[in-house]
């Protein structure tokens, strides 16, 4: 058995899965503080403690990834202020000591989508989450694409649509990306829910906007083979198609880029990116 | 011997090396029509025709770095009108049929700096080039980052500075990166090229920001451990100091990054980063 836990800044997903990568139990919960939020992780893997080889665990962050650090595996920046410096490794080693990957939440969706998903046999796979919060991450040529630390691509700075006077959330950056089109942003913008806005609501081009902004900078930055673009936001009918128009419009013939119906996509393994991403990490380790 | 070309969008560098990669000779001239300037290419070459194993070539671009691409080794779109679509390698090959090297002009400072310079035994080491352009390339465990392309960091868009009303020149974007910060776009926006500009002039705060913004959206894409700033514009006294300030302001705490005396250099090869990386490339090709 193989261990999963997805720890989203709004909710944790944790699963069980078999080595044939078949989830055979998950359960989610919200994200309130560290004791209980970890008493509920605790509490789930309890049944198959003796049978669980490896854990995969994706984490919202900033994290400390560097293996020789004092605080590896501790979550440290975070305006969830009972979660900064939180130690999620050591916890997890107190309560069952097996090997475990430690990444990004989004870099657990881009290793399921790279190697199960929409980015299987390319070179290079990036992948944003647009839900609650924003984040991205990529993959290449096999290995998360990352160095002093992870990416944090969520909150990158963005230019403005000329549209747009809403200040930006973000308590570190105001208005960068994470501050202007996240779900919390488009919730403290709008005072409703991202789900319950129509999807012909005038928002969605704004939206479309920075969301395509995003692919832009990333296609620049990153020149990856794909962009995935997962998370509850993008499920808004039609939000994928104006991010593709607004992608062009930004572009402007500048650069050759794949076609955008295969460059520019929603995951295959839609909502279980992150969770079959951990399983087959988490795999990996227990059998090298 | 080894040769190199750095195809600037302003001036052609090339040079021959020996196997200690000591540069024998170099010469520089305008980057005119594609006809006379690789006739100048073609005339320095000439005297060491029989000896040349290999060449590396870093190009401005756009370029096609595809190999089963049928325009590979091509210029694609550029503002210079004379080189679009033309036939870099191909008019190479045909000059002198040895192995090339193609890639980026910045690609080539960043090989440089990474295997001879600032970045080596680091992981991921990213270079920007502020001159007359404004470009980044980056080498993650010894592999340029790329994909379906190479990077193109220059054409990012980019947050307006709150005192800047200037509209910006990229032909494709506007107020892009290259569009507001670029030595041309200087030139444009104040009417007087950079060197005359005194180190103490207060436009060198908004292109500190521009550059600061530039070095923190890297960080947040790619997360490299040392980011290089070379060309002409970063040899104004003063201004790497305000970039590490800026940059400091903008990230607001936000992720743990190294030191910023270590994190935010110069090149270590100064003028030479393209020409060594070039001949280091040609040598690692002809000796494989």
């Amino acid at each position: 058995m193989y261990a999963s836990i997805e720890a989203g800044g709004t909710k944790f997903v944790c699963a069980v899965g078999n080595s044939d990568l078949e989830i055979i139990e998950r359960v989610s919960f919200p994200t309130t503080t560290p004791e209980e939020t970890m008493n509920h992780v605790f509490a789930f893997f309890d049944q198959y403690k003796d049978e669980i080889k490896a854990f995969g665990i994706g984490s919202f962050g900033p994290i400390d990834i560097q293996e020789d650090s004092a605080t590896y595996g501790y979550i440290t920046k975070t305006p969830k202020t009972h979660w900064v410096d939180f130690d999620f490794i050591g916890a997890m080693k107190k309560y069952l000591d097996v090997p475990m990957m430690w990444t990004t939440d989004v870099n657990s969706s881009v290793y399921g989508e790279a190697k199960l998903g929409a980015g299987v046999d390319l070179d290079h796979v990036l992948y944003y989450t647009v839900g609650t919060g924003f984040g991205g991450g990529s993959i290449y040529k096999g290995r998360f694409t990352q160095g002093h630390s992870h990416p944090e691509m969520g909150h990158a700075l963005v230019r403005r649509h000329l549209d747009d006077d809403y200040a930006g959330y973000c308590p570190f950056h105001g208005d960068c990306i994470e501050g202007m089109a996240s779900g919390v942003a488009i919730e403290d913008r709008l005072g409703v829910r991202a789900e319950t806005l129509g999807s012909d609501h005038p928002y969605w081009e704004i939206e479309a906007y920075y969301i395509a902004q995003s692919v832009y900078n990333a296609t620049l930055y990153l020149s990856p083979n794909i962009v995935i673009l997962g998370g509850g936001v993008m499920k808004v009918p039609g939000l994928l198609d104006k991010v593709k128009v607004a992608f062009a419009e930004i572009l402007n013939e500048y650069l050759q880029v794949p076609d955008l119906d295969e460059y520019i996509v929603l995951p295959k393994l839609e909502d279980d990116a992150a969770t079959l991403g951990n399983l087959l990490m988490a795999k990996e380790l227990a059998t090298v």
